[in-house]
């Protein structure tokens, strides 16, 4: 084998090995974006069910006491999804691109666990609030839980 | 009063009342904005979940069961989700930027009803997929229940 053979083989590893890593890191990279993604999109679905109690608090919306129930329900069970596959090791702010978790997440995951469980608690209950006035007042412990696991567990705008 | 001053009045009240309407179809406008876009995020989630189960199928993640079943569980519960704040009728493609849902989700809600329970089911099936093999044997019966869905209850793209 000449030594320009071995040196194209050599040189044709390289690269493979490179492009291998290269995949490797990519792939995780995407993983952890998917999870930060999937994260906001419970968030949003959160932020959107408090939106429609407090639309309907503040006499905005007309006082429904079916959409009153689902959104108090549907925030309840966002609330409870499995963390497993959301709250991924290794994606706290800093980490990933658009990331705003504080590593404290999983420094204190007991902690962490209990501001959803406030959450779930507070959303639960809203189920049943007879009218507007009732969603009002209610509706300040599902806001208390909302703001003290941002304050605790979410890191500055990026 | 002078007709000068009259016409100030009438050409106020114009502008308010007018303004009135602009907000009114503003907020409406924006209610079901919000909501498609609650729908859409509800999507994302199912979608990122799947994503997991088959990339742990296909042996691009490790196997483990804790992620397994936290992906299974939460799909069954997005597949739950209450539907009166998300499916809100007029969210229809063409009614609403972005919408892709058909109008028979609302025309045939018992059908549209069916295949979420179609999906809560698959994914329930997948809790305790012991093994990269289970889960990829046990994906068709949830890949379907997305497929049917789509082909049934969503409309070309936008």
């Amino acid at each position: 084998m000449s030594s320009l053979t071995k040196k194209s083989i050599g040189a044709g590893l390289a690269i493979a090995v490179a492009a291998t890593a290269t995949f490797a890191a990519s792939h995780s990279a995407s993983s952890s974006n998917k999870a930060v993604a999937a994260r906001h999109a419970q968030m949003q679905m959160i932020g959107y069910h408090i939106g429609v109690l407090g639309g309907i608090a503040k006499g905005e919306m007309e006082y429904d006491s079916a959409m009153v129930d689902a959104a108090a329900k549907n925030m309840r069970e966002l609330a409870k999804m499995e963390r497993a596959t959301l709250w991924i090791e290794g994606t706290e702010q800093g980490a990933v691109d658009g990331s705003r978790a504080k590593a404290s997440i999983w420094q204190d995951s007991d902690g962490f666990a209990a501001k959803f469980l406030d959450l779930q608690n507070a959303a639960d209950a809203m189920v049943g609030a007879g009218s507007a006035e009732e969603v009002g007042s209610r509706m300040g412990a599902l806001g208390k839980s909302c703001k003290d696991c941002h304050e605790s567990y979410r890191g500055p705008k990026n």
